[in-house]
């Protein structure tokens, strides 16, 4: 761990109390109601609007993710009533703010892959950070590439989506299919957040947070409290899950894992994904408790970084996956619709092997490096 | 590279001359005789029989490539008219023979592949070279396993190919349909091999080889000229061959270059494979070259026979996987069927990638460790 911030396990650190969880809480609040600000003000509403709007509900998940893992970790600090009701109404608003995001980045992930299956190259767009380019050493395509020209209007613009001139009938039908499909989920995501922001429910979020950026409701007993205890625990919890994690198999490259249920019975359930997925959420709850303690929302550590956009990918992956063995339930699909996506889902399990395996190396140099 | 032997570029080491290469010619002639006389006496033919008569076909098979290789390698120091109508004969021979294996193998890989994206586990049979388990490390299958139990009857009989009680539908059609194409295959092959046996062009290549047994036609000069330069340059033409590969790509786990044109239009071409299966054959030269300078067949270097090793599989999973598109266009297959040939054809392109990096790595150490 970087050691220009204190320990939260070194108990000889100046301790960081209560007081540092009420600043960290007031920031997120305020942060929530800034980016609730700029939504309302700009006038439109998530995903599929121009870039600057989109930092709108985008900087509101970002903050209710915060608020929400604070209030998890740091639980016996706050007004027990207050949290509970509090978790939840947060998690429900970055989940339904955050779905349309999801199927837009599966899409673009899903028809970036079927390009590169076909032979064909196209430069993704670089600022969604779900849809990022899945972690391969730059310049490593040896295929003769067709580049598409990147798209300037943006990752967000449904119209940036890759051409599928160039694939094969099977490839190309598969994407129409993930298309139609994604685009109708995500459209049905859209409807859903919009009603949810213009919602009694949200509004009452929103008074909740409101108040919370001038008032947190801590024990009497938390200003004086040392945090490190607390944030410790969540180490551990991210820890011991880590420990449970088969990282041994993920470490040997190859170890093809993660198709061992590609054509089990039922196709979208992958049950060996679910503890790595708990990690991800584990290790985001450690990061959020070491930004109460160090006051600083820039990563501290670059390996933990890492290791969170190895899980980030691991679960795109999965959902990507999952949605192409899903596309070829379809019914009347012809048989190279169901081929194409058949050589998708498992493209797609071996990016979930290769971000297990990405994980692990990141996780590896970590504790290697650890005092 | 293991120095218990002489070093073939070392210039002052003893010479080894014509003299050994006559040797091993007169021991791979004898063993050629030996096989087929196994072959004839056990009455049976090739792959479909009992363990030890498929010994001969195999034998006669192994015999040729080494007389073969070496007549290539060492061709000057041969009389030029004799070794260049021997080559092409003993090609077709060992090509002839080696088929109806071939398509075996295939089929056992494909079975036992569709089992583990299944999520039941088979135990590969250990006796066959090329039905190898793809080089997992062991035990590292996580998946609830419903573990066959290893058939006893040996790898090469038809019905030690793993049931397909567990598969869902898909995957059941997808090995039937797979099990009945190559199956015919291997019946055409067997015929064809048949055929050969009792052709009189395999007399023909049986009677050279008879006197071969005795008299190795050298060059006047041979008998005391040094074999090194010669073998030295088949080993040049290897790593001149390796240095050609994209081994750096090759050395990146889950660089995804094999299934780069897993949806091409012509599916079951992969022009990537070619300059692989090149160094797979000048990697053979150099170990038979090898064997000719040692007097030893047995590995000298155990980096060679994992390298080599790695170059099988590479081909092997390169061939499946070409199978499983082929099987793919079928007419008339249903979409779940599809499906399960396009996770299978992707599967059998991550074995190639895996291969790519285990040949990598093999290839590697030898070059560090080399004096």
């Amino acid at each position: 761990m970087a050691q220009q911030h204190p320990d939260p396990t070194d108990p000889t650190a100046g301790a960081v109390t209560g007081e540092a969880l009420a600043g960290y809480l007031r920031a997120q609040a305020t942060a929530f109601l800034r980016a609730l600000r700029l939504h309302r003000e700009t006038g439109s509403t998530l995903a599929n609007s121009s870039q600057e709007s989109v930092d709108g509900p985008r900087a509101l998940r970002r903050a209710a993710r915060r608020i929400s893992g604070s209030l998890h970790t740091f639980r016996p600090l706050l007004d027990p009533g207050w949290s509970e009701e509090m978790r939840p109404e947060l998690a429900w608003l970055s989940g339904t703010l955050g779905l349309e995001h999801a199927y837009e980045a599966r899409l673009e992930r899903l028809l970036l892959a079927l390009h590169r299956l076909s032979g064909t190259t196209v430069i993704p767009a670089q600022t969604s950070d779900r849809a990022a380019a899945p972690g391969r050493p730059a310049g490593m395509t040896r295929a003769p590439a067709t580049t598409a020209p990147a798209d300037s209007s943006g990752p967000t613009a449904p119209k940036s989506t890759p051409e599928r001139g160039n694939l094969t009938v099977g490839a190309a039908k598969a994407g129409a299919l993930l298309e139609r499909q994604l685009t109708l989920a995500r459209t049905r995501a859209h409807s859903t957040a919009l009603q949810a922001l213009g919602s009694s429910r949200f509004h009452a979020v929103a008074d909740r947070v409101a108040v919370l950026a001038s008032e947190v409701p801590l024990t009497p007993a938390a200003p004086t409290t040392d945090l490190g205890p607390l944030a410790a625990a969540a180490e551990e919890r991210l820890t011991d899950a880590v420990a449970a994690l088969p990282l041994v198999t993920a470490g040997h490259p190859y170890n093809a894992e993660a198709l061992v249920h590609g054509l089990a019975p039922d196709l979208s359930a992958h049950p060996q994904d679910g503890p790595w997925h708990q990690v991800r959420l584990l290790l985001r709850l450690h990061r959020y408790a070491r930004e109460v303690l160090t006051g600083d929302e820039a990563p501290a550590d670059v390996r933990l970084v890492t290791a969170s956009q190895a899980l980030n990918r691991h679960r795109d992956a999965s959902e990507a996956a999952a949605a192409a063995a899903q596309a070829a339930r379809t019914p009347r699909i012809t048989p190279a619709t169901a081929y194409a996506l058949g050589v998708l889902h498992a493209d797609q399990r071996h990016e979930v092997e290769a971000a297990r395996f990405a994980f692990q190396q990141a996780w590896q140099k970590q504790t290697v490096n650890a005092p």
